[in-house]
């Protein structure tokens, strides 16, 4: 349950489509946290905030004045990509505990500037917000594979396909998001990372080296033009792990039943599959049409409840000074990988890695 | 989302399991609510509260001094099931809102003075807690049906089989629930009547008969010391509505495998089922023991989000001055069918209902 | 495998519907059995036939002729009900061994003649074709059963719901079919028969008495003219054995997604569900439709191979003198139970059984 | 159903494990087939065969001999893998059709002749068993993708897992069998091929290239001595086909659930899963270990029926003069990616083909 201690004072930062959702969760639904404020540049999103939040919430359009702030303890920085590595190294200067949405950047060479003032500051809580690591089938799968239920795991196979939105809103949000390896995949970099145990030490000759190879290659059903900006609609990839393991993933924009966000983990013992079928509730139809479910229509609706056990979480972390699930140094060992395959699709090769843990480009 | 008028002030009375469960969601999952007291007469349970419960909340042993208190605004009454009647009446009296465990009592006599009661003040929100009504899968249902998209429902099958507890807590517990019929069967009466809209006068041929006939028998698969008490750990029921539908339930005790609470609704264009595998989340196993997924263990883990959309109606429909969807009235024709039920299995006889809508026992 | 004694020679009464299946499966799917001769009485039927059967097979239109015939060892009786019990009784008279469609009759009086008959003529073997105990799912479940996988099993719940013709070709069958509970439910009771064990002298204090109680309720989703023959497109039932068992059906014409043939066994140790999505095949379809699969539309899509099983066993009785599973007598025990629960549908009471087995009907 | 005119004749070729299946099924399932040879070297083999087959069959140890026999019209080869290219190299030569066990030859080399001796003799039918094109359920899933059901297919996902074998029979049979990209991959092969209509000149820039790319990878993780062999008991393969579709297949020898064999097919409209749970029966148990089925054991158990249909079609193809659907020239395409795939998991690099279609191997 709750203990009673000071609740730890979070301030959002932005609030469109995802910061809504955050600044809801952690107003309504964290018992040990609560909002104090909310930063957004553009009038009319406070106005949303204003009608939905609750009274007494502070309300800013400059980040630096919300950050100089003594009544927040903590951001929860939900605003576009491009201004997270900013947000986030201003907040660690200005000694806030940071939870900040995927990714850091899109850029490898902007995160690395995070990564470090993470190291360099410890006392502030630096995490990134990997929500499928908090979804409770993932995180029962992780704790089956730590009790020996599969034995030891070798091979994941996963994918993220989003639902087919013929709108084609995806192809101008590519050229912001880093490309189908990056946007989207990097969430089953993350996952596999985590379940393989890649980063363990004792199961790598090489305490950098946590990929041996990557190998990617895309097509594109629906939207040729993406081509243009080197992304496709559908992407596969394989990743082999240093420490003998490998996975593979298919990523796509191309679904017609809604968004099915699937994960294999074999093992010696057994397999564990998440989200077969990816169901939007209990219900099943039996009609004119068949033997039916209905599906999630979209990343949220599967993972609603992660983002709330992803605020828990961060929550936890700092009021009782525990590390963090997902790092900042994670999130960039995510982000170098999806990078790598971004540049193994567009150069239709095999990229290796270095013993420093980098990918070989040439 | 949330509007910012000043929120429901609720009192918890009785903080035993299901009361910790309620208190904890009217504290930290309700936007538009807020819990502003708990009453319990046992000093333990109180200090779970205060260890627990957000700081400022007030403590009472003596309902009539909660009841008192003006910053209590309505009551969530969750102690034992005998004390629900006077609670709701003092409540009542007292003029606060009241959400009330099901069931009113196991008595029907003693629910009618709460139902006339309620009747009496319709300044008073009074709504019993039907869970079951508030999960989102048997929302969705009601929706569909709603929608046309079952055609004409014409028929209901369901089942709450609980996990076989080898400990037999329930043969001591069965005395006071009002055996299985009551005690569990009176979840499916009540959705069947929802679903098949049993209550509609348009559907009726005289206004106060709803139901035709009923009929009940059961078996001791496990505990035959049950037949002592005139219980079962297994009943099987048919119940026939004035409208023209039926409905049959399987009520169980000695499930092996988890908790599985099945409903399916025939219509003339298709059919729904409810929960057709109880899983506990979307993780499955494929092991040396097949091909498998663990179930719900209990009806709590089955109904957990339920309990707080409960609340949250409570309170929308106290502050938005909304009819509650779970009334008294209805509360007792539902129990009004699981007694009749109850006296068929132990008669061994189907019974059939009067023009007034009362059981005819004889 | 197969051993290399002669085979048995096998006459086809009716080439109707089923009568076409059996002899084709007759004809090229039995290793130690034949197709030697085919009777029907119409000249169109028999064209089928010599279109579609082997060469060297005999033709009759007159019955008589066909069991004189000495190189006829045995006659798979497939023609109109009506004619089922004369025919049985000739071929016995005629030393053939005989597989004969259920039911023997949809009247119990002359069923009787036809049990005695076989009671008589040991020599001859008398299979009467519940198809569905030749399913491999149901043989397996019995097999399970045997095993004691279940522990003690002490309730069947089984539907068998028919994919809705619009035709209304069932309404003008129904008058011969002897309605609902006779011609679709006597599966369902043969099937709870043989699950749960209720001959066994062992489990019944009056060696006769197999059942304690019948109750059948029933209504008109789609053709209340049904009402007329005292017959509805939706029968429930429930069943008491007098070993302690109990088993409750659904019959239905009324499914749109096909034919759905399902059957729940609950045990003291778990529970089997027989078929519960009636797939037409290992295809699922993700499309905007949903997750879906197709069902079986019809009982022989779902049973096809049960039928070429049923023939193999009778064969295999016949010429390796084992007791066939399905005998006359068992048939009858079943059509007392149908005709039972057929009279406490149109006379809307619970029917009790006297210590001879015989339903008490006053 | 079936025509009257004479029975295609047919002898088998070997009656070891699969060619008993083959000899049985051709004796007791094929309407318009029947045995009339049996040819095995060694004796013992051929008395299970007097001991199973119908009577008049004729038993031969040397294959001339039986090509030599006027009465057979077509031969069934099921001997060892080594033995396919002779074989029916002879059996062409002697103008007898063939149906030939998968793969031709597991050599390249030896499998082109056959392709030709096929082409030139196109008066005699020469087919290779790839099982699978002939089950139920792939044919309906080509069906639906011919109805367009799926709008354009782009993508295939399949899988064959073997179930463990801890005796680690596969090993030693690694060295006979080709590997696992050869042995096992080549159904995966042949059903992306057929499904994805990569053959299709209208799609094709080259006439004769129908493969851009493959790469393929693998992990032991069972058994590390197959790394030896230039083998591995889990692989991974991806395959760019010209007409713009891909492929990717996982293969492994370590499934422990049962013998899994999955296939995803990816459309603009919509996809198909088949055998997304590898089910055995129709049961399903609810017991302490979950809600559970059991998986099939093996290949053979998945795809009895469809061995039937293989020979049936056979017998079609030759009586009523239509191509096969397997060809000797499809069976040489799919083991030319095959190798390629074993040439890049043992180089560790992309396969790149060349205009006439063949890889280019540097």
């Amino acid at each position: 349950m709750v203990s009673l201690e000071a609740k730890l004072r979070i301030a959002v930062f932005g609030v469109g489509r995802m910061g809504q959702r955050h600044a809801t969760n952690v107003a309504y639904s964290t018992p040990r946290a609560q909002l104090v404020a909310v930063c957004h540049i553009k009038t009319e999103a406070l106005e949303w905030a204003k009608a939905n939040l609750p009274e007494g919430t502070k309300y800013y359009s400059d980040p630096a004045e919300c950050l100089a702030d003594p009544d927040v303890d903590a951001v929860l920085i939900a605003s576009v990509t491009s201004s997270h590595p900013e947000l986030t190294l201003e907040a660690i200067k200005a000694g806030k505990h940071v939870l900040c949405e995927k990714p850091i950047s899109i850029s490898i060479e902007e995160s690395i500037p995070v990564v470090k003032a993470a190291a360099e500051h410890p006392e502030v809580k630096v995490m990134i917000g990997f929500s499928r690591r908090y979804d409770a089938s993932y995180r029962e799968t992780k704790g089956r594979i730590e009790a020996g239920q599969l034995g030891t795991p070798y091979l994941i196979k996963s994918a993220t396909n989003d639902q087919y939105d013929p709108s084609g809103f995806f192809i101008a949000y590519s050229k912001l998001s880093g490309a189908i390896f990056m946007d989207c995949g990097i969430h089953d970099i993350d996952i596999a990372r985590w379940l393989l145990d890649v980063e363990n030490p004792k199961k790598l000759s090489k305490p950098k080296k946590q990929v041996t190879r990557v190998f990617a290659t895309g097509l594109n059903a629906q939207h040729p033009e993406l081509a243009n900006d080197g992304d496709c609609d559908n992407g596969l990839a394989v990743v082999d792990f240093e420490n003998g393991t490998k996975c593979t993933f298919h990523l796509s924009r191309t679904a017609t039943h809604g968004h099915d966000c699937f994960c294999e983990v074999f093992g010696t013992d057994g397999k564990i599959i998440v989200n077969g079928n990816p169901t939007m509730s209990r219900v099943e139809i039996r009609d004119s049409h068949g033997v039916r479910t209905e599906s999630t229509p979209n990343y949220y609706d599967r993972f609603r409840e992660a983002f709330v056990t992803e605020v828990n979480t961060f929550t936890e972390c700092v009021l009782d000074d525990k590390p963090v699930p997902t790092t900042a140094q994670s999130a960039l060992d995510a982000a170098v990988i999806a990078s790598a395959l971004t540049y193994s699709f567009r150069n239709e090769k095999p990229i290796y890695f270095d013993d420093n843990g980098n990918p070989i480009l040439n």
